[in-house]
């Protein structure tokens, strides 16, 4: 089983290492990080880059696709080395997912359309926008499609895909290897249970003007 | 404030990328990956490579250290380039901190004598050997020593310690941002949790026998 997880200039690294560090625990996996050019690919703050060991062309078929958030997303909504990646490699998948705002690359490429999906939580108004039914679970299965909340949400979702994969043993081995025992010292992990104030400066300084009116 | 996570052969992505995503939150924290030579780093699967973007020569005084974990960890334990770094280092830190065995390599530069720290379960043993007071607790302050659980617990410290520096609400903003309202879809993530038959075939294949006979 191949598991492709897209990088591009820009990602957030939690996004793509959350996924990673789970789904690795498939059975029998080969995980690649895939990107348009091989080499480092640096993410959103530039202070870390992590290497595409393969370009899109060498991984055509993986059997999973993962396609991790970040601002660089609004570049790659209009990149066709991805977006036609996506759609070719969406043809052959058993599971086309996504964390944080990676769904709204799968939604530009056409992949969501109709279907209901999440994503980051400034994100959601955008989403739909993009003809997508927007839900606030922090993790959507419909049918092959996995979307997963905002950037620390492909912990969870990487567990529950395993699980599909390849059993709850499985994937409770993998959370426990993974002491995936989460003790957050705040509550402040969603905008339902933040401080208001904090959610209305984050809403005030995203760049997603449909999440600024919703 | 400078913010040095270190690499070597065989680390754990998320040991790395947890503190990375969350310290980052740090008001005008540069943080920096850093290693014995510059360049690709590969994990302990041989699938991702993140790149350390100095040496630790070029980085003599962090404010802020912090060593992931690994199994690569074991061959680190008598490598003087990384234990004479973090003596080093840790001279002048406001903070030394380890995530999983990350701990262990701290006790090895002798940092952690005599102190309470934490590791991986399955390394808690093997950091009672070295001379430091075990602690099943996820995140572990004792004076300027932080120390955190296994490989996701990271994030847990990550978020603790921004609230240290620069204050709950810069916490509550980090941990909102990254979306960290964690919802595991199994509850197996501490060796108290999981189905024991688990937590023995992982003490079984350990390769800390002080774990095993703990």
């Amino acid at each position: 089983m191949q598991i492709a997880i897209a990088l591009y200039e820009r990602f957030t690294a939690l996004d793509a290492v959350g996924p990673f560090q789970t789904l690795g625990g498939v059975p029998g996996a080969e995980v690649v990080l895939v990107a348009e050019r091989t080499g480092p690919v640096r993410d959103d703050t530039g202070r870390l880059a992590l290497v595409a060991d393969k370009t899109f062309d060498e991984v055509p078929r993986p059997d999973v696709l993962v396609v991790p958030g970040g601002p660089g997303q609004s570049d790659q909504m209009e990149n066709e080395a991805l977006l036609g990646w996506l759609r070719a490699a969406d043809a052959t998948t058993t599971w086309t997912t996504s964390v944080c705002t990676g769904s709204l690359a799968l939604a530009a490429a056409g992949l969501l359309d109709g279907r209901t999906a999440t994503s980051h939580w400034l994100a959601l108004g955008e989403l739909e926008r993009l003809g997508v039914r927007p839900s606030q679970e922090r993790v959507v299965f419909d049918g092959k499609y996995v979307t997963a909340a905002g950037v620390s949400s492909g912990i969870d979702m990487g567990l529950a895909l395993v699980g599909r994969i390849a059993g709850d043993e499985r994937a409770q081995t993998v959370q426990l290897m993974a002491e995936y025992d989460p003790q957050p010292p705040y509550d402040a992990g969603s905008p339902g249970k933040a401080p208001a104030h904090l959610v209305a400066m984050l809403r005030d300084r995203s760049r997603f003007s449909a999440a600024r009116s919703a």
